[in-house]
Order: C-alpha cells, then sequence, then structure tokens
C-alpha cells in the first residue's frame, strides 16, 4: 500500500475502545482502520488493571517491527499498512474471526494450570490452541470440532487459521531465537479483509506472547506484571531494543 | 465367556474405590474384576454428596441392561461378563485410557455454561469432546492434539475411541428413542482389556447421562440430584422400567 505515502489521512469516528487499543475509522477510507496503543496494562480478564507510561508506544513499535517483519521478510499476510505517530498505526479493516489462537512451544501459564504441569517444559510439538473471543464468558478454550459445530468458524477459515498459526510459529521462534528469546507461547487474532484474505489481525507484542531470555530463562512478557515481578516497561523496552538492533 | 456359568467367583482384595463404585479383584482370575455400586450420590466432583437408597443397585441394572444391549445387540465391544448380586456385577479387568470421553446430541451442562448457550438446542451434528479423567485437576477439557502432544493418549487410541464413540452415541440414541428418552449427552469411559481391545467400560447410567423424557422434556437424569429437583430415585426407577421392558 505504497500510495499511503503520498496521502494525508484524517482520523475518523471512534469505532470500538478495547483493553489496550482504541479503533478509529479512517475518514473516506473504509478499508482502513485508525489504530492508537493505549497505556493500560491489563491482566485476568481485567480484574488487574495498572496505567503504564510508554506502554503504548513500546507495544505499538514492537508490533510494528513484528508485522512488517511478517509481511515484507516472513511472507505472513498481516493487516499492516502504516505507522501514524508514535502510538498510533494503520491497519487494514478486517472482520475478525472471533477466536484467539493460542500457539504453545513450552508448557507455560492455563496450560500449566489446567493439567497441573511444570512451567518451562518443551512440547514434542507445537500445540495450538483456539479460545472464543468473549470477554464475558473468560474466552473459554474449545475443540476445533466445537468451533464448526456451534457456528464460531468455517472449516475453511479453520484449517486456514491452523496452517498459517503453524508457519507463523515458525517464523517468529526463528526470529526470537536469532535476539536470545525463547518464544515460549503466544495469542494471536486473525480477520478477513475486504478482499477477503485472511490476515493476521490484532497486535505481536509482550502483552500476548511469553519470551524467555535463552540463557536466564528470565521473563521479559505480562507475566511480569501478572506475577508482580516488577521490571515491567524495561523488559518490554529491551524486547524492542533487541527487536530494532535485528531488524532495522 | 459363557464358561463364567459353570464357576463360583470369589471377590478378592478391594483394589479401588471410586465415588459411585468399589472394584474389588477376582480370586485367581487377574483378566476379571468385582465391582460394586454403590448407594452415594455425588456431583461437583463430589463437593455434593448424598447416600440414596437404591441407587447402587438401580444404576447397576440399567449398566447392565445396556452393556448387555451394546455387546449383544449393537455389536460394541465392552468389558460386561457377567451378574453376580443386585449391585454387583464381574467385568473384564482393563487398563483405563485416562479420558472421560463426552457424546453430546444438545446444548447441556457445562457446555452450555461455557458458551452461554440455551440448554436444548439440537447440534447440528454430535460433538465428542475428552476431558482427562483427574478429579484434582476436575476434569479439564483438552483438545484432541493436546492429548496427543501431553502424553494423555496416543493417536491410535484417539481415532479409535472417537471412532467408537460415534458408533455408541448411534446405538445408544436408537435404544433411547425407541422408550420414549431423548439422549441429551452421556460420558463414558474405555479400556484396553488384558487381550489389548479397546473395550467399553466403567458404566452407563442416569449418573453419566442426560436422558430427557421425549414429550415433556423432563429430566430423568443426575441433574435431578445436581439442582434439587428431587425424585431422583423414582427417575432412575422410571429410566430401569423403560429398559427392562425393551430389552426383557
Amino acid at each position: 500500500m505504497t500510495e499511503l505515502k503520498q496521502r494525508v489521512l484524517f482520523k475518523g469516528p471512534r469505532l470500538y475502545e478495547g483493553k489496550a487499543k482504541i479503533v478509529f475509522s479512517v475518514v473516506d477510507d473504509s478499508d482502513l482502520v485508525w489504530i492508537q496503543f493505549k497505556d493500560s496494562m491489563t491482566a485476568f480478564n481485567a480484574q488487574k488493571k495498572e496505567e503504564m507510561r510508554d506502554k503504548g508506544r513500546l507495544n505499538k513499535q514492537i508490533s510494528q517491527l513484528i508485522f512488517r517483519y511478517l509481511e515484507e521478510q516472513a511472507k505472513v499476510p498481516t493487516a499492516w499498512v502504516s505507522s501514524v505517530s508514535d502510538t498510533e498505526i494503520i491497519m487494514q479493516k478486517v472482520k475478525i474471526i472471533p477466536l484467539e489462537v493460542i500457539c504453545r512451544n513450552r508448557v507455560a501459564g492455563s496450560l500449566a494450570k489446567r493439567f497441573g504441569l511444570a512451567e518451562g517444559e518443551v512440547l514434542k510439538q507445537p500445540l495450538i490452541e483456539i479460545c472464543l473471543k468473549d470477554d464475558l464468558l473468560g474466552d473459554p478454550l474449545m475443540t476445533p470440532q466445537e468451533a464448526v459445530v456451534l457456528g464460531f468458524a468455517d472449516e475453511v477459515d479453520l484449517q486456514e487459521i491452523f496452517a498459517m498459526a503453524r508457519v507463523l510459529n515458525e517464523r517468529l521462534s526463528h526470529l526470537f531465537t536469532k535476539i536470545g528469546f525463547i518464544l515460549v507461547d503466544f495469542k494471536v487474532e486473525f480477520g478477513r479483509n475486504n478482499a477477503g484474505q485472511l490476515v493476521l489481525a490484532d497486535e505481536i507484542s509482550p502483552d500476548c506472547t511469553r519470551l524467555w531470555d535463552v540463557q536466564t530463562h528470565e521473563k521479559f512478557d505480562k507475566d511480569r506484571f501478572r506475577r508482580d515481578l516488577g521490571g515491567v516497561i524495561e523488559s518490554y523496552q529491551e524486547v524492542l531494543n533487541r527487536l530494532t538492533k535485528e531488524l532495522k
């Protein structure tokens, strides 16, 4: 979408405010949305909440670097379009598929809790889980068969999503390994753009990935906030620093 | 196992006591176990508990009629061997596969709760779910991929179990329709006997099925106990009466 470089875009009315981002329309362009990253940090379905200065900027910059890498180098189609400020981006307007798609390379978080397993164990193959994106229900886990039979996704979408999630996991694992992180797990969302193409949407940041330093296994992600480990912003900054060094 | 008719079996030491049954060994026969149905009624992972006179006998009789029907008429392999008293049976000793296999024809129970759906809605195709059989963890739901990757079941077992569950659901739905019940859902367990054959184990009773009268949608199952609807034993007796009339 290089033509955007010659265009001035205007922020339209607010469409939707989520826990970490606000989505605005773009004046006179129904193919685009204007997304503002907030400084709000939330966990446990927003039961734990804090404002953190710089958090919106860091997540915007991290997500931008990763989406650009995926789009330009890793050949994963994304909704990424352009940056408009330190905390704002333009993305393709997509119809979000209401699934949280979770890829896991090691046991951690809800998987560890559900099965009483130790965190850190390497899975013999990556696990892909889907949850219904529904805050009121607490984003419940579902089987692929449930997603189809209950009408939350159709079978074709689901196969495409699983295939894309597998590729995404490979490419992201490769990227994070290069900058000294273990990609323990991550959560992504997909949508269909106005052209009908399935693309990666939402964001990829330490809010929705687990990143452990490859040497020390120190956490550089939202678990620092969830578990009151301190140094949240410093960790996010370090993720940005390493990504910037690798990708700029 | 017709030879059992000519043999006298002796109850051996107690091997295991569950919430609804006690399992004993059989003296001098390591291929068999002696199972005693208890009068204990439990729900919500045994947080709700009550002794109910006659409950063990009713479940034993109901389960016996259904297992015999499956074995002899519906060609579903089971661990069923023989009856020894009003509340006791002999079954093949099996290595239980630690999964609770749930088949659903309509929305009810935990599925309704998890997705905020109304009970009673007919599913456009039967759903099969598996949960890890682990009381301490609350029998967590898992995806088939999780079962394999985490080592709770191997892929061959799982495929065989899903295929058998589908057939079982067809045969049981047919049986219950004939006696005026809707088979809303049910939970079963499978095991491998000493010959290595996958067989239906445990029990099939109103403790682990949801049965609604086809006309009135009145419940004839453990939901009467879970939801304090009263008439638990009377409902189980009615299930036994209708099954006896059909199968004897």
